[in-house]
């Protein structure tokens, strides 16, 4: 369907890259993106949205059952990642329903208009996980997409991956662990853990390296860490 | 001094750049970095740093009196600052003194093998400032600097700026409050309030825009937030 009717996207310039390496995208990593859909009678839809890079060329989300996004995955098959760190489009996405003039059509898909690159993929296989947690039960139908075709806008496109904001925050907290009184060394290190936390889920291998390290020598400083 | 002497720096390919806005530093943002110094003896220095771009050709650093990287600026006059986001160069710099082997030499001056892109400043102004906190007195010297030279050395280089992931954790606490206890309520407002302060601090204009409006909203859906 794609591959041979690819249409003048209205940028300036672009460029097709070959797989998620040349965004990059790296494998076992989740980025912080915003996925557009299109819903019947032209309802454009965006929301963020974490996306696992599984390989070169696969991806999984993990979408709340009743969402706009997963209805519209359901019905279409076909969605549009959008790779972006404008802190705008994350906060109107979330906060609102997008109005047209956000979107740019391509083969018939939505994807942002302020977007530095974006792909186009479709689903491969469909799985419904049943979460628990404090707020309830909640259906999860976890996605695996294959990557059709990859559009950069913007040269300096680059994904947004929270591993390397972790470890700094936690850096930033080890080196105030010193002078803290032993209440606010709870609080630190509890902040520590949630972050470990999230970089071991999102990381690179050298974030999840660098977490370990902190960790290992804060306990090494201060015995009754657990 | 440096103009005149550009030696081979030893990576395979680099780039001079001609000023802060194209690595790109942005005025008025702050910048997570790293700070290499020399000091007496041939022994080197390297430490994270927030470094504040004040216009396209001048940076501000806020030094710890005593410091290594403060010692070693007010003798030296010069200093390289690192762009990179390799989380284990900037674990390694918080936690334990660098060998000799993790340095290159620019001119006399150190700076990080592994990194992306670094510049070389010096001195123009150096003030003290006495901080009061919690922990005690602390005094500060406040150093504006020129930037002399920029070296590129990988085209994906991009400094380290918290505003953005400000901005992504504040919403993901959003998107949880509507289901939060009045407890977790509490204490995802006390977090935003903490995350827009960073964002003001070290973000962009759409950072610190992207906060205004996530946090009104919010007020607007819980009128007791304050």
């Amino acid at each position: 369907m794609l591959k041979n009717d690819l249409k003048d996207i209205g940028a300036e310039s672009y460029e097709i890259l070959k797989d998620l390496d040349s965004i990059p995208l790296h494998r076992g990593q989740l980025y912080e993106t915003i996925v557009t859909t299109q819903g019947p009678a032209h309802a454009k839809n965006a929301a963020p949205m974490g996306v696992l890079c599984k390989n070169h060329s696969q991806i999984i989300l993990y979408l709340n059952e009743g969402s706009h996004t997963s209805i519209n995955i359901l019905n279409n098959q076909y969605f549009i990642v959008n790779i972006t760190q404008d802190p705008l489009l994350f906060a109107i996405s979330t906060l609102k329903d997008m109005e047209d003039e956000y979107y740019e059509d391509y083969n018939g898909m939505p994807y942002l208009k302020n977007t530095d690159a974006f792909f186009i993929a479709h689903t491969e296989d469909i799985k419904e996980v049943v979460r628990e947690d404090k707020f309830g039960t909640t259906i999860i139908h976890v996605i695996t997409a294959r990557v059709d075709e990859i559009v950069r806008i913007n040269k300096g496109a680059l994904p947004l991956n929270r591993g390397i904001y972790s470890v700094i925050e936690t850096l930033i907290h080890f080196s105030r662990f010193d002078l803290a009184d032993s209440e606010t060394k709870d609080k630190y290190w509890n902040r520590i853990k949630e972050l470990n936390r999230v970089a071991q889920k999102v990381g690179s291998k050298k974030d999840k390296e660098a977490m370990h390290f902190i960790i290992k020598t804060l306990k090494e400083n201060f015995k009754d860490l657990e």
